[in-house]
């Protein structure tokens, strides 16, 4: 049933768990000719990386990559791009402690459920290490985007209650400057404080990342099921600890009105715009040209520090000893993740869009 | 592209214009030996029509039905069901006032802008009316579910600023008892009252539908791209006028700490349930047999009686006058839309579940 | 699993059975603006259609057709195009003596042992009337084909033992002056001689469509599964009592030598050509711009008059009895059948391959 | 579009370039808890091996492989299973004469039309090594088959004008006693010598695989475009080199009667059998217990030793030039993979049939 490919026309496998020999992906329908910058992959890569500042998992996890196939004298020749990311420290990692339990909030127990079987070392397949590969593909979209003047800035806009203040402008250039990928430096500080002390109590804490998407071109998103919103939606839901997912006016449009919340249509400089963009840039599911912005909520990571209360694969009681390094707080490098996926859709819709005129 | 078409074993692909000949649907990969029971889709119908009551739009649409193939002897036989539903008034309406107009938030130039051509009357396949498809594949799909235990039951928790409870039990029977589909009597009525004053003002509101599923399988769900929820969300965010989603803990769960939202597993009756729900029924993207619960939220019905400013057809500025009848508000309406979706969705993926292990 | 949906990009999905309400089809993913001419679809479901001489089945089938959906003002939108084809005599037929008896050679006993259920009357979903709406599909694919300088012709090649030479020239023209669609009125005659005997006996009899297609663009069809001829083939053996497919050299290709049967390029007016086309207009899966060629076998028609051993739903032998007029032979009916597959196919690619290059 | 994956549930999907990194496959949806054999899967790739006999290919491609992920203790785990096979010799061989040269009945010319760039390396990915990836998959397919008692045996039955008698009895345990792989060792002599006699001209010969599949499950395959012998088709007709397909009675059943044709049903054993099997054990593109039987037609390979007429990427005429060791016939090596495609068809629709029935 194809779970594990994502897209239609720029389709996106991945495979491989967090224990394996390594994790990889294909992308096949990349259109030929397309430059792949393997630099910029890997500084897609690094932004997820473990490792990377005090904030998050100390874990260290090796990402460099070999393209397997797919590229010639650096461009793409139409067939599948293969990208593969070994597993460099495998061996050493003793996870017999969680062979047989059920670690709570974990996807333990419905893999186990499901399939009879699971490869339960670092969660094996429901690793968020499977995420790597989104972000590789990810970076192909964005070059494919980069090329049609489309630009997407995801941050971080909530941990904890500490948000952003909505009214606040947005400095892109700030995101990256600080560990936590906050778009405001005071707030950034007060979210790193925040994690730092989480960490410090062994326990983990929810946030919030944002995105804004300028220069998207008018007529992507098909009308009925593959609203853009909804596909926008479904691949922020398909990643690790996602729990909501709002665009536009979001959850707060509930307590508006029409009167209110529809956006005056204008002309500007010779292009339909809209005075107010309570649509988020998307109206009947097709993008209006406006930018796309969204949100989406992160639970606290489910592993921490103290002891759980469970039950074993025999059904007994049991307790789930917190174990291991882990992110206390799992948004900043959820960024680069929440950016990929958004790319991946819109590259999408791009292609699906070439054949809708005769 | 597939982009009328939801599912991948059970599926649903919908076709027809507000104003045309009629809406309508085939269900291919519905299993053989279904009872297909033509009151219950008609029931069904019945809980989305308009004219229902005096808080949803006045308009009369006859929503009658015609099964076309893949039954006999009244039941499903494997083969495509095909169901259409007429339009009986579609010559009476005079829509010439926005054929050259692109109504505020509405798809009328989204669509032009797409595909260069666009069926104006009545919004053509950007109508409402699409869903009532929706609905009549969903009273198929409920009856796959209740032969399996499962219950969807949906409703209505928020209007404007008027919330549901949320610490209030919830009625299941009263939901049915009043015209705005609360399942708490008193909080129904402040719900209607203020649906009755936006409409008097000629102005609409938001709203939110909330989602109780009991009696789940455990392991429906893929995981990783195509988790149960972010299937469901898909489904949700398809729907007309839908600007979020969340399930379980959902953005509360942001401000969260991972102490606190981990639900502790235990075993009641030689079942493994957890202790706290704030997973939503959800592991992992794999359902873990307690109940799923979700939240939709809507904007407010982009139709208004006051004329608004928009441009033309040419890109001039021109003014969108208010004309026909229309909800003040969707949610009532949108309860059995958001039951049909979460039936197609549990059903595929209780389909695609039956392939898993050898 | 779409088994009723053919096509990725340009999908028709089929629905309805022999003796119900009728049959229908959708096609999702037509280009918007492409000119819907209701008479051109008439005249190929005139080709298809029972009836129409003395060498086909005299069966009156009404073909006429209504057009649901995905029009406006004569043009596709770009939203699903559905099309009803009702049956109008299916209430004066009695098919009980088949509802406990498997027909040899039919689907009779394959569909119950499958669904453990079927319409049996005029073999439901399993009968050659589902094609008509393939023909009916297949002449919105001939038009966007046509807008491209593509033309597909089909005509009947050989009847039991009596053959179209191989190198005759093939006068179009004759194709369709004649019953049985020979494009040489000579072994037209002798084609519709055996028919007519073999009619006159209660017997039926194979025969063989070829189909020639020219100005097909280079490039469509793609690498590796969904090679051209791989599409063309599948779409071929899905034609109900068609058994086996080959194209350019076909099997007459076992027996050659590779000195003899590969193409030498050329240059003519500064486009790349082949000196000969064993090839059949398609090298690696993808077409090079020279005339695609295939030819299509048949089986003789499974119902005869003369009664026939076979068993029962219980398992038990019985005599299935000959009964209902029938054809004696398939292909001159078969014609535009395999054109509309054809065109499907083209179309469909033609579309893809919008997508390949950056 | 998916165009290089094949099936729905088991999914294959393959990438790599002849001399690339390497070729490998991913396939997502084999059950959990299958046993993976790798010895076996060793010995299907080495029946595939070039350079195992003096009637084969002489070069030396090494075809070990690496399983990456989706395995667990030696079992499927029902997350994707990833298969490396990397190239060994990639760098040795100078490809710097094609580059620019269009290779008669290659895929150079199309390759470079439909995608503006092309690695010819070898034939890059239209090389027939992308197929080792198939009979890999294939033999995970195998084992699923074996354990529901299907048998796959595909054997040599024509080369240039040596055919297999049709009245001989198939003796299965002979078809590995020789290097061309027919059952009868006094055809397969002479085969042999006739491919060795053109090995020594420097030129090449066609033939044709024919494949007998027993113990199939009733109920397999769909009845209108998925057609268990249209998906067998489509499978075979995109393996390199193939023309054309034929099942059961095949291109010979154009010449019959009706009468002739039709298989009789009868009891045996409380299973329902045909006393004849024109059908080829599928009846209305639905298995019927009975075995599964088609023909192959390879092409003659397009690489010969002698220098041909062609043009170049400026669409000069040019000459390519012979080089390099290859293949004089292709048939014994396509034998495995012939197994190895009907393995994936059967077990995609045994799995799809588990959804049909309520």
């Amino acid at each position: 049933m194809a779970a594990n490919t994502f897209g239609e026309i720029f389709r996106l496998t991945t495979f491989g768990e967090s224990h394996g020999k390594g994790i990889g992906l294909i992308i096949d329908g990349c259109p030929a000719g397309i430059e792949i910058n393997e630099n910029f992959i890997q500084s897609e890569l690094d932004r997820r990386k473990p490792g990377q500042s005090k904030i998050v998992t100390q874990r260290k996890e090796d990402e460099s990559f070999i393209i397997q196939s797919g590229v010639f004298d650096g461009l793409s020749t139409g067939t599948p791009i293969s990208i593969f990311i070994p597993n460099t420290d495998q061996k050493s990692k003793d996870y017999s402690h969680i062979e047989n339990i059920f670690r709570p909030s974990h996807a333990d127990y419905t893999y186990q459920a499901k399939y009879g079987i699971r490869d339960h070392a670092g969660g094996g397949r429901s690793s968020a290490r499977e995420t790597a590969a989104r972000v590789a593909a990810g970076a192909i979209a964005k070059t494919i985007l980069k090329n049609l003047g489309v630009q997407i800035i995801a941050f971080v806009s909530q941990v904890g209650n500490i948000k952003l203040d909505e009214n606040i402008e947005i400095h892109i250039d700030e995101i990256e400057n600080n560990i936590v990928r906050c778009p405001d430096a005071a707030t950034a500080q007060q979210m790193i404080d925040l994690i730092m002390q989480v960490k410090k109590e062994g326990d983990t804490i929810g946030g919030k990342v944002s995105c804004i998407i300028t220069g998207c071109p008018v007529g992507l998103g098909a009308p009925v099921f593959d609203k853009l919103h909804a596909d926008l939606g479904k691949s922020m839901l398909s990643i690790n600890a996602v729990k909501g997912f709002e665009y536009g006016s979001g959850f707060a449009s509930v307590a508006m009105r029409g009167s209110q919340h529809n956006d005056a249509f204008a002309q500007e400089n010779g292009k339909v715009v809209t005075k107010t963009n309570y649509s988020g840039g998307i109206q009947g599911g097709i993008s209006n040209g406006m930018p796309i912005n969204f949100n989406v909520a992160f639970k606290p990571v489910a592993t921490i520090v103290s002891g759980q209360q469970t039950v074993d694969i025999a059904g007994n009681e049991a307790i789930a000893e917190g174990k291991g390094r882990h992110d206390p707080c799992v948004v900043p490098r959820a960024v680069p993740i929440v950016e990929a996926m958004a790319a991946l859709v819109l590259v999408d819709h791009f292609l699906r869009n070439k054949t809708v005129k005769s």
